[in-house]
């Protein structure tokens, strides 16, 4: 092989190692702290630099440029290898969150409940939990097949099981440490997706015998797209149309059998197939699941809400706790919502990495252009303001992302925690408190997860085409994270629902606010503060203003979406008094949902770096670039949105050129001195990135060339004669 | 098997058949004058349909959903297949063309060039070309494949060779036919790409032999992503830097010689790899190419522009003709940019097509949504008028797209046959019009090109989500679909470089215009005829307006973005002023060949339109809806691009909400009527949409659960038991 791979490092052309280190070393910011603000905590960020050593350097999880080449089914087998192993890490995670290394016997003990050990609780999980988002940042299918099972399957039963049944299925069967059972979430039908409440499944109770027939009526109630059906699981929690005595009691969750576990066969009745192909995460196999007259017995109905009596002498009653059966219902859904807030920091972060490495290495036109002159330096293209424009606010959106991530999974483990808890103890005024809570949770998981995910949606695209052609290869991650990236917006809630969804809660509080006066100060005062009566008032009244000009004014930079957020809500009131059509004004609820995660996310950005103990920034050259983040992410939305701004007149028609853009580039100036600072600040190690191009070492052209090569090595005779070339040469040769 | 597969028809739920043929039979649409109109005359229209019937119904040619299963080398040689395939096709078309069958050695006679026919011209290519453009909406890949070596490799040389190098290379080699020689492209290098002046491949002319020695001098300098240089090609044509006695006359091209073409090995000192998995387009073998002093005869210099002379006693002379020399080393692109803007018609036609059916045929939520009632008929997604807004507007996108396509496309073939002929005929003054000619067919198509691909991208991505989960499977098209789209944003000019050179130069040409008074009114009255100087003053002194609430005034559609365009103009002139800077204004310069090529598409559809004999529409009901089309394309991106409209002061705040928004949509319901009519009238064919749940019954579930199990068997031993269900098993009974 004669394979030219040299650099001159003299050569004033392509130096990217050069560039990247300069700006590296001449970086004034404290990554260390950068990185603690964006962990949340020194003890999480210990966590997850130890979770993402191990991940990385396990031989069976560790994920390499390999991986792009890889079919569907190697693809699935590779994944139920990795599950078996990441088994092995569930069980050394609760011993380590446990402390507990000497009962060698923990996990069978659990297992037997036997009372020697506390029952499993959330904290067990808490580093496992963390494994599974971090390796969702590399292999995505994985955390995926096995979020199915522990996060949906396992979070139903949570949800809506009794606490026996919860300790049966998750504990004594070994659902939550992967033993025993493997689950699956047959929710979504192939004629129904968001409407859950019409799904076509029916159990009917057979009072004879004290059990239910699952039966899959029509082809589109199919139960379709579930997630490890056609292959792994062999359990499902199902939604089902109750029927007791003909009467429809509406959709509840049943566990049923799929296949034996111990030869995989299917369970008579239950008919599955795979689903095939997707756009993208392949590694999962997703299935469909037909029943004909599957019967499962009565306790397999998850009852935490919903209680059925059979007296035996044809005395069947049904009781049902409304308030929380619906939500419950849907709970399942939430950790998955939470967790994609997350996972967009996480991707977000990667993505960001990469093309903002490339950026500065890669280099294309000099200023003069001449072309005569092969030997010029030419310009680094993050030093073209457009550039700039297209790579710094992508950044700042994944700064921006991390402190709320943090905050709703706080808040998600704390109030179901709660929920538990008052359930548990039937404390009936506490489950109103509590599902109050629960209701905003579902409100301000659904604007994130809808926001941040067609976000980071953008990011990876955008990012990939600032990366040129080699965005287009798939061992530069781009491909792949695109394509595994973007069922975020569609599943587990598609975003458009969400969206409206906590738009119409949102405008429902400002309706309360703005005519009864009516503010729970307590409940809302944190996430909904724009809609207190007092600041309504203000903003109708024109009394409040917020002056982007005023750099010093750092509330100003969120004052301005409160103000939007209201003024918006104003304006669909009065269009809503006029023709009382909520689904015409769809376009601008979709709106409200975002200004009010874009609001979340700067309050929550601005609270934390606002207390140095919060924040551990204490650095003050690294403070002031954080606040110059928060500031280019306002300011970059403000533009963005300059349409609704101007048609609101929160600004007048020269404000936009004349202040908001001139500040935009101007952040954007400072901010690019210090990118790659920045993009080390997320500590993603290349086998994290898995993209050469985006290395740490900036050897941007020679790690590229070298996982080409090792992907696809020259012909085995050198000669490049192609596997096909009969085909070729008969064509040119046919006479 | 057990599957259930029926639909109770009577059941309110669910019956997309009887939703599509109603809407489709309550319209009164004539598709026949639409199809005509959408296919730019009736020749072209029945020419479009009889290829489609043969691409479709050729056992080697058709594309069905195990399409969507291939692995990287399955579609690699399936590709080399139906290339063979085309290569008999394209001398049958030329045949077509010639309408001359009773010679049947006619290809052997054009190779042999024997004087008993006519040279190849363009017009021979006029069938195949459209059979090819037909195929990239079935299967892009290998349209690709073809294009590169026909559209890049074959243009490369006509448009930089003499009439002896083409008639030698294309005709009696046999490339045009694909026979002989295959081509690729070497272009892009792996350092290199858009700015092509700074190439590093070395071409040393060596007098004493009358040669070239091809270098590769370092790693950067590779050739990279060269479509079909993996497996394919024969032979390249090399963007190389002329070097003689010592001094760099910049970048020429040269053809080189890379394989045998009897046994396909690679000539010595040429180094080729594969570029391996990439994120759409696998079935294209993209390679790299390295030189090792590889040596070609003088003769292989493209020289139609050039003239190197050697008179053998050391006196070498090299002479270049500046003007067009520039433009003919890009001309190989240009044939590719204008075949973009059609794909996007084509590309969106499809897409378009599948979710507005899908949208009509399926149901979600009822009116009653207390979830207790299965039976309650439910909506229609395209009855939201979110949805409307989501699917409507981006149909009419297509509609738009379709006359500025075909009319850039018709101005290209006259342009460059203008060329060739005057260049030949060395005819010095009609050359300098020519070029001005090409200078804005550069312009517009590369406005055009970028917007439109972008556009399509993004119409691809958002019409995928329209479809929920459904949208995500591969076989029903977007995945695949979005994979191979999104390159055509980067490759053949990226599309942030082509929007900031088709800008500037209509900047230079605005400056010209307003400072100067200068307008070619021949020249660039139709594509610029904002840029009018009196029309500009008419801008500056706010003499013309643009009334959009006034139906009746269709060139107001057209004239609000021609105001728009010079007020951005005018914008930009000052702060260039200001500044000196032009980098610090690419943000605005993007916007401006966006809002060019709105501007053309609107003015290119409302000429088609108005004149019953171009628009074969004399139907008035469908004139009107037309008409309505048109209007909702303008008044979607005014609302889209309101911040600009209002930073300009073309709409005064209230406008917006009390104005564009009802209009837009009043304009979107009553479009959505005919929605599957205006569908239909793509007349795609089943087998061309490739994706189930688009076909033209409308059984959405049936077609889609069908193809999914015709793709994915259930296991033969009908127990579902998984490949690897020992690395499950052994995990979950572990001890």
């Amino acid at each position: 092989m004669t394979k030219i791979s040299s650099i001159d490092n003299n050569n004033p052309v392509f130096n990217p190692v050069k560039f990247i280190q300069r700006e590296r070393e001449a970086s004034k910011l404290n990554i260390d702290q950068i990185n603690t603000f964006l962990e949340s905590t020194s003890e999480r960020r210990d966590l997850t630099h130890r979770l993402i050593n191990e991940i990385t350097n396990d031989r069976i999880l560790e994920t390499d440029s390999s991986y792009y080449d890889l079919n569907k089914s190697q693809q699935r087998e590779i994944t139920a290898n990795k599950i078996a192993r990441l088994a092995l890490y569930m069980e050394h995670d609760i011993k380590t969150a446990r402390n507990n290394f000497e009962n060698k016997n923990l996990i069978q003990d659990l297992q037997k409940n036997n009372g020697k050990e506390p029952l499993l609780s959330s904290s067990d999980f808490t580093i496992f939990d963390k494994r599974l988002s971090l390796i969702a940042n590399i292999d995505p299918q994985l955390s995926t097949r096995v979020g199915v099972h522990l996060g949906l399957f396992g979070n139903c039963i949570k949800g809506n099981g009794t606490d026996e049944q919860i300790t049966y299925w998750l504990q004594e069967r070994g659902a939550s440490m992967i033993r025993g059972i493997y689950g699956c979430f047959a929710m979504t039908e192939l004629g129904h997706g968001s409407n859950v409440g019409q799904l076509q499944t029916t159990a009917i109770f057979n009072e004879s015998n004290n059990t239910f027939t699952i039966n899959t009526p029509n082809l589109t109630a199919t139960k379709w797209w579930i997630g490890g059906a056609a292959h792994s699981a062999t359990h499902s929690v199902v939604y089902a149309r109750l029927i007791v005595k003909g009467k429809d009691y509406g959709v509840k969750t049943f566990v049923v059998p799929l296949r034996n576990t111990k030869t995989f066969q299917l369970e008579t009745g239950v008919v599955i197939g795979d689903i095939g192909a997707k756009m993208g995460r392949d590694g999962i196999d997703n299935g469909w699941i037909q029943f004909n007259n599957v019967i499962i017995p009565k306790e397999n109905l998850l009852c935490r809400f919903i209680q059925l009596t059979n007296q035996g002498n044809g005395d069947v009653t049904v009781k049902v706790q409304p308030q929380l059966d619906q939500i419950s219902g849907y709970s399942a859904l939430l950790s998955g919502r939470v967790n994609m807030v997350m996972d967009s920091f996480r991707f977000g972060s990667k993505f960001a990495t990469i093309a903002t490495r490339y950026a500065v290495g890669r280099q294309q036109f000099a200023s003069n252009k001449d072309g005569k002159n092969s030997n010029q330096e030419e310009v680094q293209l993050i030093n073209y303001p457009l550039h700039q424009y297209r790579i710094i606010p992508q950044l700042a959106l994944v700064y921006l992302i991390s402190p709320v991530a943090f905050k709703l999974m706080d808040t998600y483990y704390e109030t179901l925690d709660e929920l538990y808890r008052v359930s548990t103890a039937k404390d009936n005024n506490a489950l109103v408190t509590v599902s109050a809570k629960l209701k905003n949770l579902f409100i301000s998981s659904a604007s994130l997860k809808a926001t941040n995910t067609w976000f980071v949606a953008q990011l990876i695209d955008e990012l990939r085409q600032t990366c040129g052609g080699h965005g287009y290869s798939q061992y530069n991650a781009f491909g792949k994270g695109y394509n595994d990236w973007v069922v975020q917006c569609t599943w587990e809630g598609d975003n458009t629902v969400l969206s409206l969804t906590s738009a119409k809660s949102i405008l429902k509080k400002f309706g309360d606010a703005a005519q009864k006066g009516k503010f729970d100060s307590k409940l809302d005062g944190d996430e909904f503060g724009y809609l207190d009566p007092s600041f309504i008032a203000e903003v109708y009244t024109n009394q409040v203003t917020a002056d982007i000009s005023d750099d010093s004014n750092l509330e100003s930079f969120i004052q301005v979406w409160a103000i939007l957020l209201v003024k918006s809500l104003v304006h669909i009131g009065k269009a809503l008094k006029k023709n009382n059509d909520i689904d015409s004004l769809s376009k601008l609820l979709v709106q409200i949902s975002r200004f009010h995660a874009i609001y979340l996310m700067l309050k929550t950005f601005h609270e934390k770096l606002e207390n140095d103990k919060e924040s551990h920034i204490t650095d003050e050259v690294t403070k002031a670039t954080m606040w110059n983040i928060f500031r280019l992410f306002s300011v970059y939305y403000i533009d963005k949105y300059s349409g609704e701004f101007l048609q609101l007149k929160l600004f007048k028609a020269d404000d936009i050129s004349n202040v908001i853009q001139p500040k935009l580039f101007k952040l954007m100036a400072i901010i690019r001195t210090d990118c790659i600072a920045l993009a080390d600040a997320f500590e993603l190690p290349d086998n994290m990135l898995n993209a050469p191009i985006g290395f740490f070492d900036g050897d941007i052209y020679h790690n590229y060339f070298n996982e080409v090569t090792k992907n696809n090595p020259q012909e085995t005779n050198g000669a490049g004669i192609p596997p096909y070339y009969m085909a070729l040469t008969s064509m040119l040769s046919r006479e």
